[in-house]
């Protein structure tokens, strides 16, 4: 019930608190006290037929007045407040019962397809506070996901957002394992397989735990926030893009499950089956080649690990009509040269422009995939995709393609270069023995990347290369003196990150 | 390092967020634009020589200005800053080391006593955002502790706190494991057992789950919040008290952890051990009696379960040169008629006082454990401790120790009413089949219990009682017109709450 009680007028504090909805009221205002809402408490705030779910703080200074309402911008979206001055309305939110699920979950039982699609649509509709989403992701960690599990909480993510349908009858899509450093080769593989007229609307994730999701790397060269309708004029022109998944609805419950999944470092097999696939299936693809490196930093540290991963994607997978294809690669180091958006991003314009300087890994993965898919795709003979990818990439083809997609994608953009850097230099003589993906990686997060578009790492060595001491090993960049500080001041640290080993 | 480029001038927002440090500055103030932090970034602060770890929120009104940092209480508070217009200066958190040992547990691995001391020392430190603590007490619930887990949990609880060593050389102590509403012996038995000579320091905790915790219910009779000086003078003067834990810093790690097990409705055995011993141990007490309530809808579901866990709980605790002796209990139906601080507080009463319309169960309930402890005290024989615990009850010695442990602890206080009453009705005529503890108390909850003192449920019959339609089961207490609609709602959308049997 509304009454003049539980009403309050809004006032649009210009609070950026990401997708959490906060309000801030007078400690004994009205509300509390009719309510008996604490500090703290989660209110459902009511406003033209709309509700959010919010986290209440309560306020003694003069921040907010006795009969106002302060809210963040999230909270001022989410109701679709035109004005301030609007009146609100606070209740108690409903038990949440989906929370039982959760709590059977973290006990070990096993959660039917019902249970797992009232997880999902609370978590989509936002009435999960981090503490919840932290839990359920980690009670899928530990007591680990079943085949039907994966499968109904695929189908949950998939059902709780849009869905692309395409009018080709065959629509391909790739996807990294992540774990790999650099292993950029989406845009490559795309402009490729584009260019031999197959159809690619590629959405890509923002980095989980890594320095640069896709999306970050190809945001530096040209828009990725394209809505379905964008999406789909650049495909009907181009016949493939590179968007941003989350700028879609595909699966939004996968972005919000992907923060809280950052913050811990988490990223259990379960949550990456439904992950990988929800964005794949809700992008209309239903062929899709994986791209799998193993190595003893890499997240999958050996090749069995690598098979029944892409048997459960497989089979997973098919429950949905699509065919998975499953390549596993060597994941024992970085690939190209670049770790983070910019720095990646000038690696693939590199492989596409076919430079001497490309970095020949990175250059070899990519045509690998686009064989593979222009196979599959049927406009190669089996055994005949890699070679026609290499002719469209030293032709140029690919390239063009590439410029095209870009530009109707919003135009290519210049790559920024970053004002800060700093050396790791070697302490000793000797030859590249191991390089730690994780800790380089760390070392670029910690640079900025992926948020700073031009931090990150910058390799100046491989494995089995001979250096001198003094010699550079790879060069941070960084935005700002404080991350160039912090992220130098741990590589110093760690001298580990990559060991040489003394030359006989 | 500190510059000039991250120092604000702290301001003081009067923002009431509990435990969580907030910081509020301008969107692209120096810091930001230094350090390179986006807006929700783990941050620490630094002012004095003390640092803490804080979330940034950007601000684009003009809540704050370019040049302030706007903070909550608990952030002002723990850097101890005195005045406003203070420079305070913003930095890059270490990484958060501790959080391995979190995935490892998560991942079903064991963790040593190391990696419990540096989840704690960082919980306790506030290093740990609520997403880092849910995942911790989730995994723990989903892996499992073992023993030795259970042991070195306990004592990183144990060590990052305060720890009381009392002149006697035998401290008393018991516990009642939670789930079963109403059961307030506590007041009753330190009042006993005090009165026979024997030192019995009590320190309760606040409610996890259920409606009301010992120490939110005898906060209703007297000052809970008492620091060690306060408990020793107490104690000195009367031979007991019954204090709020987490006024003393005893296992303060408990209290935070406790927080989140809240929202999460999550309280798994090795969290409960861990719960219950770190404090006993570090309040002093080395013989402890528990009761452990077994009911269908008791924390405890059978015999099994309850002498599994007493075993646990003895072993553990004997690690750290404590006695247990654990008693098992009917848990079937709620203890006494109040389910809610003030109406728990006044079943207490009128059991001291001796008055006729005293709950008998609970009476017999305090009997047995004080009983229990006069044997194991050695103030009464073996088998004539219960004889005692009557006579000193009957007598009114209990009650006149009780009043002047209240005197000691600042005074007794007057039990609120509550000014908003609704009864639930029987829908049909039969007898008193089944009670549902967990539903019930969530009733209370709803109703405003504990936060809102007075607010909770009175219970109308009992197990085997004989009613008429129409006849009030229970009566819903609140102290706010909001929380008994919601309360209310709940309650009649579910009369399963007390099933009643036709009679034949």
């Amino acid at each position: 019930m509304t009454t003049l009680d539980n009403v309050l007028i809004a006032r649009r504090l210009g609070l950026d608190t990401q997708q959490e909805p906060m309000v801030f009221v007078r400690t004994g205002c009205r509300v509390c006290r009719s309510e008996g809402f604490e500090s703290r408490a989660r209110v459902e705030v009511r406003y033209d037929g709309r509700s959010i779910i919010a986290t209440l703080y309560q306020v003694t200074s003069e921040l907010v007045a006795e009969s106002e309402a302060g809210l963040s911008e999230s909270a001022w979206r989410h109701l679709g407040i035109v004005q301030e001055g609007t009146a609100i309305s606070f209740h108690h939110p409903r038990p949440l019962l989906s929370l039982s699920a959760v709590r059977a979950k973290a006990y070990g039982h096993r959660l039917d397809e019902a249970q797992m699609r009232t997880i999902i649509g609370d978590v989509v509709q936002g009435l999960y506070s981090d503490i919840h989403i932290s839990s359920f992701v980690t009670a899928c960690t530990a007591s680990g996901l079943d085949f039907e599990e994966m499968v109904s909480l695929t189908r949950a993510m998939v059902d709780t957002g849009d869905r692309i349908r395409w009018p080709a009858a065959l629509v391909v899509d790739k996807h990294s394992v992540g774990g790999l450093p650099g292993n950029r080769t989406t845009p490559i593989v795309v402009a490729i397989v584009a260019a031999n007229g197959l159809c690619m609307p590629k959405t890509s994730s923002r980095a989980i735990t890594s320095p640069a999701g896709t999306a970050d790397t190809m945001e530096v060269l040209a828009p990725v926030d394209l809505d379905v309708a964008a999406m789909r004029r650049v495909v009907e022109l181009e016949g493939g893009c590179i968007a941003w998944g989350g700028a879609v609805r595909l699966s939004p419950a996968d972005d919000i499950l992907i923060r809280v999944e950052r913050a811990l470092d988490l990223d259990s097999e379960g949550q990456l089956v439904a992950s990988v696939l929800s964005k794949k299936i809700a992008a209309g693809a239903n062929c899709v080649v994986l791209d799998i490196p193993v190595g003893p930093t890499a997240k999958v540290r050996d090749e069995g690990a690598a098979r029944s991963l892409a048997l459960t994607l497989q089979s997973v997978a098919a429950q949905f009509g699509v065919r998975c294809h499953a390549l596993i690669s060597d994941g024992s180091q970085p690939v190209g040269r670049g770790i983070g958006p910019a720095l990646e991003a000038r690696d693939v314009m590199r492989v596409l422009e076919g430079r001497a300087d490309a970095p020949a890994d990175l250059r070899e993965r990519a045509l690998r995939l686009a064989g593979a898919l222009l196979e599959i795709g049927g406009v190669a003979a089996s055994g005949a995709g890699n070679a026609l990818a290499v002719r469209t990439l030293d032709e140029g083809t690919a390239l063009k393609k590439f410029l095209a997609i870009c530009a109707a994608q919003g135009g290519l953009r210049a790559i920024p270069e970053a004002p800060f850097k700093q050396a790791v230099v070697a302490t000793r003589t000797g030859t590249v023995r191991v390089v730690d993906n994780r800790r380089l990686a760390l070392v670029a997060k910690l640079a900025g990347a992926p948020d700073a578009k031009a931090a990150g790492v910058e390799l100046m060595v491989r494995l089995g290369a001979a250096v001198q001491v003094g010699q550079p090993l790879y060069v941070v960049h960084a935005e700002t003196v404080g991350e160039l500080a912090y992220a130098s001041e741990f590589a110093n640290q760690n001298p580990g990150i990559i060991e040489l080993e003394l030359v006989a």
